[in-house]
């Protein structure tokens, strides 16, 4: 066995497993996995997002789908070569199921697998009209009265939501939205999208004016058009807006904005939504059989409910209503909570001349964005990588393709580097009074993200002015009250405050299912996001996977979009794919439903 | 020598020619071409856009250029191989200038240069911002009052052009203006582009409503940012032109829309232009250093004179003003002219249920359009090319190293295959009394667009009407007189018509310079376009480039920029680095400035 090409045996490997598979010998196929093995599967086998954590759940998943899949043609990637290193060989593999083409990532430890991706690409006879298949546009030979392009998308825009009905609707045109739509357009699924805003990208611009993109600009592609060599890193709030704005006309997405959805209900006996909302002053009924919550994981505000804040004479509002710092100068501003947005706004208060105090109630974690960006992300999201050929697509699929039952354990060295690394820095918040945490297993930033959305601040400045002592700090405390000018701590202590910004984040985005469904589909639906860690503000039991996002839900034909830029990018093609197969009545056996244990 | 690989070949002729040009010895470096050989140089040596035919022009350009341009480390571009086919060894190389860094491509015949394309890439210290050297976005750390983004967006679109001058000044705001503006944007040199419509994109969306881009995708790119893998092979006219205005945006274009150029002076002392334009009613008055007409090369309306024409009942424009079908159902219509324009409309009118005559007053070439891509582009703008790893710069920089003068040996065989395989379409058409030709030399469509910009028409179905009778044609005869109600022609036979189109083709672009600065500089510049092959409408001289295009012209500081997509992608490269040089103040010494041999 030592002379054999990676190449060799993988593909060994490839054709033992892909044999036992068509043969239907769960054992066989079983037996190739190693005893802490794990497959993860984006709705290729599974018609949901699931990953099998050792060979019991492979075998049962295997038992349950195996039949209805059919996998086929297991074999490395096109152009691509297996590899190995420290005991790990690793590659692209490609496989076909009955009604789909695969692809996927593995790697092998001691000739069997230990983790397995596979991700459904496109389905049989529905490929998108691109490169070979892409449209013609003009339309050659002649033909009486035909109908120009610009005809047919006037004809189409008219008619949809009126004469035609939607498939899909997409609640919501941030970023989640817009990627879902493009995705569901190029794959001919007839889908409105409903935006509050007047224009595309207004959920960026609204936004406070200083906030840049914390994530850089390779980690940000949108679907089918890149970001160009010369766009910034960290783009600003408007010129993201710009962005989303051009490309959802000219990916020719059905795009009401100045649209609120009012209310939705679902018909069980005729598979369809009813679906209320408000357009230029008119309620319109709109009646999809496939209904896509895109409304934000970070925008359904917590607003605390302090004693007294009735009675405050200042201007006091949540961080994302906060409008920016201008008319705050020389005014003493008091920003509760500690996160992005409490550190962004404090900074924009103290540039334009504010008095500001940070109000920390329990700790933070902190990442300096450079640190991040070089340890955290630079090897799959950087200029580095592009030049080494990890593309945006390779990239996604090799970080889907670490399972989130042991991702922490990847995360916990690179964030111990960091901490070593950027150790002054971290010394200078302690003796500011800064309360830090690195999560409660030290695994940092992006773990925190998935598991509770929240508890971190990646510094690009307002560190420094909490080390000065320019950003005031007040820690350790609660809130005891609100009075008419000041703000009243449990440690007795008063602050004065013309205004108060409540940076107390978001909640769980199947709220929006309560204000628009009913609280009992909520219920049923139950809590989004988070793994089940059993850390901090993510209760067990383990799910394995983020709850309810990107997959079938315990509510019929509702659906959560929503996360970065990277996961609206990267997980819009598992829940197009999805809905695209149920446009077209392709059998979509789900595995595994996610059970519910929290209500949000 | 047989054992040699082609790098090694390559790599010891590009040793010997950068030691002969470092040692300053023109003989030697003159001794590593061919006899019969090419050098064509895009701005790297010659601040000018030039081919040298043959060893004493390669000679004389060296005596001039030489010591002011200093190049350097000659090499075999980076990740390239050179090969071997057919006796011709062709690889890509890159050097240095004193002043730049340059890219190009190499042909050698028994060891010596028979072509050799150098081109400038970047200005040493003056390198666009993009990869790795992209712009932050996001401005970490901190400082009292920092600007945001749109607010610095804002401050310059309110002050460029009142409190500030634009170095460069671009009338025209089409696909050239665009693509020029956008690199200028890149390179940091102040620009405002000027355009008569209300919206970017409007010169495309004004057009005949049937007509779609007859260049497919893989050649329309604009700079910067590709058109995604689903756009359309023929792009339809509103689409480019909503494309067009997008990338306006997000490419941070200063572009003024909705203003009319009304007059231009140079001063010869100052050095600076002063050009009226009219801008929401109001004349403001810009002095730019540098002025560039990208008005279009299609675009000054060639209006015929015909006796009567003032006396004619119906509607008669020219085909650029033609409104499109819709008005003329029923309609007696006459399209005068059998070029591209004159074939959409009439397919156009009769698709609109018109009775259409093509009136053909000469020959004209006809390309199948399926034919035209398959034969003519495929081997470098296709989906194929793509795949083989021809992207859109290599192909350009490919096809650009084809010397003007032996181009046309190149295309006379393709042509002559594409006559072959299309003989029954050509049959048919010679039967319904169409006269063909293939230009003076048989070279076809593409040395005539070089040539004349004129004469052709790419068959996307109008032939076919023509061949089965629907279009019907009156050829051979000239206009005599237009009446209340028809057309007389030179054989005394008479044409009722309601309608008449003059698709009677464009004049050359100094025109323009006639309308905004004088007839006098107008003719000091002379002709636009055309090699001076001295076939049909494009005499001699040869003068081996395109006339004034994209290079410097007997106007100091005043430039043409135009062509179709592709030529406004390629050649905004090198006209922009000719005025971002003139903007810095790099010394730009021109070789072989052209001579005025046509008024225009």
């Amino acid at each position: 066995m030592l002379d054999k090409t990676p190449n060799k045996k993988l593909s060994d490997l490839l054709d033992q497993f892909g044999a036992a598979l068509a043969a239907g010998d769960i054992d066989k196929a079983v037996d190739c996995f190693q005893d802490d093995c794990y497959w993860r599967d984006l709705v290729a086998f599974t018609w949901n997002i699931k990953t099998m954590e050792g060979r019991d759940q492979v075998r049962d998943m295997l038992a349950s789908q195996l039949a209805k899949t059919k996998p086929s043609n297991w074999a490395i990637a096109d152009g691509e070569d297996a590899s190995e290193n420290g005991g790990v060989l690793e590659g692209w593999i490609r496989f076909e199921t009955a009604v789909a083409r695969g692809f996927g990532h593995i790697r092998l430890k001691d000739g069997k697998i230990w983790t397995l991706l596979t991700t459904m690409v496109e389905l049989k006879g529905h490929e998108e009209p691109a490169g070979f298949a892409r449209p013609l546009g003009a339309k050659h030979g002649h033909g009486k009265n035909r109908p120009t392009w610009k005809e047919e998308r006037e004809k189409e825009a008219a008619e949809l939501g009126f004469k035609t009905q939607p498939h899909t609707l997409i609640i919501g045109g941030g970023q989640g939205g817009i990627a879902l739509g493009a995705r569901l357009r190029q794959l001919g699924v007839p889908t409105i999208i409903v935006e509050k805003n007047e224009r595309a990208g207004d959920s960026w611009r609204k936004r406070y004016k200083s906030l840049c993109l914390h994530d850089p600009v390779w980690y940000d592609h949108l679907p089918y058009i890149d970001f160009p060599s010369n766009w910034p890193v960290f783009s600003p709030k408007d010129k993201i807006g710009d962005w989303l704005e051009m490309y959802t006309k000219v990916m020719e997405l059905n795009y009401w904005s100045s649209t609120e959805a009012r209310s939705a209900s679902y018909d069980d006996t005729k598979k369809e939504w009813t679906v209320v909302v408000r357009r230029d002053g008119k309620d319109i009924t709109l009646r999809p059989k496939q209904l896509v919550l895109a409304t934000g994981m970070s925008s359904k505000a917590n607003m605390p409910a302090f004693k007294g804040m009735d009675s405050f004479k200042g201007d006091q509002h949540h961080s994302s209503k906060h409008p920016g710092p201008d008319a705050y100068a020389g005014k003493k501003a008091v920003v509760i909570g500690s996160n992005n947005s409490a550190h962004d706004i404090a900074a924009a208060l103290w540039e334009a001349g504010a008095d500001v105090t940070m109000v920390q109630r329990s700790t933070t974690h902190i990442s300096r964005s450079d640190t991040l960006m070089e340890i955290g992300l630079g090897s799959l999201y950087s200029e580095k990588a592009v030049q080494s050929g990890i593309t945006t697509a390779k990239a996604d699929l090799i970080f889907a393709s670490l399972p989130y039952k042991i991702l922490h354990e990847f995360q916990i060295p690179a964030y111990a580097e960091m901490k070593k690394r950027d150790a002054a820095f971290y010394k200078g918040l302690e003796k500011a009074g800064f309360m830090l945490d690195w999560g409660d297993d030290d695994s940092g930033l992006f773990m925190k993200y998935l598991r509770r959305g929240s508890g971190y601040y990646i510094d690009v400045g307002a560190s420094e002015l909490i080390i000065d002592g320019s950003i005031k700090l007040k820690g350790g405390v609660e809130v005891k009250e609100i009075r008419e000018h000041s703000i009243l701590f449990s440690d007795g202590s008063e602050l004065p405050a013309d205004l108060i910004v409540y940076a107390t984040g978001y909640g769980s985005m199947n709220g929006w299912a309560a204000d628009l469904i009913s609280r009992e589909v909520a219920d049923t639906v139950g809590k989004c996001w988070g793994l089940g860690s059993n850390t901090t503000k993510d209760p067990g039991p383990w799910e394995g996977e983020l709850r309810n996002m990107w997959k079938p839900t315990q509510q019929e034909a509702l659906w959560f979009h929503g996360g970065n830029l990277h996961q609206s990018r990267h997980y819009s093609q598992f829940l197009s794919l999805q809905l695209k197969a149920r446009h077209e009545g392709i059998p979509t056996p789900v595995y595994g439903l996610q059970q519910v244990h929290h209500k949000g």
